[in-house]
């Protein structure tokens, strides 16, 4: 039987779990990889205290960190939790694992296009995250793909750096709200390609372009791919624990969910920014929040 | 005129500096020093991904990071905040400095005893943060002193390293929660020393015990001094922004305080839990905030 359990070991779930041992707490991290999310940043320079790092050493660190700790942690899929009568129940199909109390740390996925060569540039070119990468992108051509709200606001902020921004969406107008597209609309550095879907991003290296099922061929420097992400809610959702119309598991500012003794931390929730350095912070409050909630009975 | 100015350069006010720049906003950070109550830590290891790090050296390598993201700091002592037309106006006394958005991480003080040696012996026995150093304390005889909810909670944890803890407080019976008072009169470890203040802290290199009004002296390898914080608030309070009734600023998710501009972050607000980790997170939050408060004017 652990004190705690924490299903996910991005750097959320790691935080967690660093604090939930300097609490003396008995802890798991069950998660599919070691890392999440940041593993996928080819450059991180918005994380305090590290003025550039990948996303790969930062979280090497972090596990390293985690295991001076004692810090356990298992690769495996969970498959299912379940309430008992002591706590919780989590099942990875290999083995079963007994904890008082849960923290949900899964992360979200990024939406993809699922298009030739989209995998093979990521990090050279492609991106899923404007926050984090447009700096890198500072005199160069870039396409936004997406209609969204955030998709106006990637594509604003990559302005403030790129050249030029091409806007490439399917339908014939963005959904995104009016001062956002007034403000893409003033911009002139922004171009809409209405009407069109990549079906092949190509280049050596690096990313030199993509082509369009309109026949057309547009030379690209670097892509943001902004069609959403959907949180890894599966599980929690069974479990009964309440999420927004979107599927992200709703919390407070002490990272309860409406379940008692079931925390939840980072991407997966209704956080107000999908961030490295947010999803640690929640880290260290939900473990303060679960280690209360031991103590206290 | 500034996009934004941050008051305090803390870690939280770094990280929010930090966001400001990659949403390529004109900012600057004015504060009395720079790296706040984290250069206090001996040592840090609860900021993931450093697994032991001096407190000075982490706002050592987050003053350069901000630096390198062409931060700009100016030390100096904020007298006044008004609101204007265009934004806000900070006045240090020297100069006035005008911004379209305030972020306040102004941090908070700890109170001390002000006794002899409490200063000597900081980072060296005395500490002000159980949660930051109790692991610090394995095995050792270390004294917790006060009596509130806080002082209890903190004299549990350091329980859980310490082999003995003494709880000195000036009163006959502690103002705790039920529930903490039980654990900690259930806890072999924990021995009350009621009706007693600490006069003075000895020792050499570190400290080797203290002094009390009772006329005893008590041997101890390390002190928590745990008789409550005061947020840095008069500033805010001048200006409108509402606080609670310990006069820490109330900030919702977003990092938003009541006043439409004027945002709130680290240990001057009603935050879950005073910890750098958790103080960079909001920075960024907040910074997002503001840029957004920018946009959509």
């Amino acid at each position: 039987m652990y004190d705690m359990i924490i299903i996910g070991a991005g750097i959320g779930g790691l935080s967690a779990a660093i604090y939930a041992r300097r609490f003396k707490l008995n802890v798991l991290v069950i998660s599919k990889d070691i890392g999440g999310t940041t593993l996928e940043a080819h450059k991180v320079e918005n994380y305090p205290s590290h003025t550039s790092i990948s996303g790969i050493e930062l979280m090497k660190k972090t596990e390293e960190h985690a295991k001076s700790q004692g810090v356990e942690i298992k690769v495996g899929t969970v498959e299912k939790t379940e309430k008992t009568k002591e706590g919780f129940e989590v099942d990875t199909g290999e083995a079963r694992y007994k904890g008082k109390v849960l923290i949900l740390a899964m992360g979200s996925e990024r939406r993809k296009l699922d298009v030739d060569g989209e995998k093979d540039f990521l990090g050279k070119g492609v991106s899923y995250c404007a926050t984090c990468d447009a700096p890198f992108f500072k005199d160069k051509v870039v396409g936004v793909v997406g209609g969204s709200d955030a998709a106006a606001q990637s594509a604003l902020l990559v302005a403030e750096y790129a050249k030029k921004v091409y806007i490439i969406y399917r339908k014939d107008k963005m959904r995104a709200e009016p001062i956002h597209l007034e403000n893409l609309e003033n911009n002139d550095k922004i171009e809409f390609v209405y009407n069109a879907n990549v079906i092949r991003v190509f280049g050596e290296t690096f990313m030199k372009g993509v082509e369009l099922d309109t026949g057309n061929k547009l030379e690209l420097d670097g892509m943001f791919i902004e069609v959403g992400s959907v949180p890894s809610t599966a599980l929690a959702i069974e479990l009964g624990v309440d999420v927004d119309d979107t599927n992200y598991i709703k919390t407070d500012k002490e990272q309860k969910t409406n379940i008692p003794g079931v925390f939840s931390i980072g991407d997966v929730t209704d956080t107000p920014m999908r961030q490295a350095i947010v999803a640690a912070g929640q880290g260290a409050v939900a473990s303060q929040s679960a280690y209360r909630f031991l103590k206290n009975g």
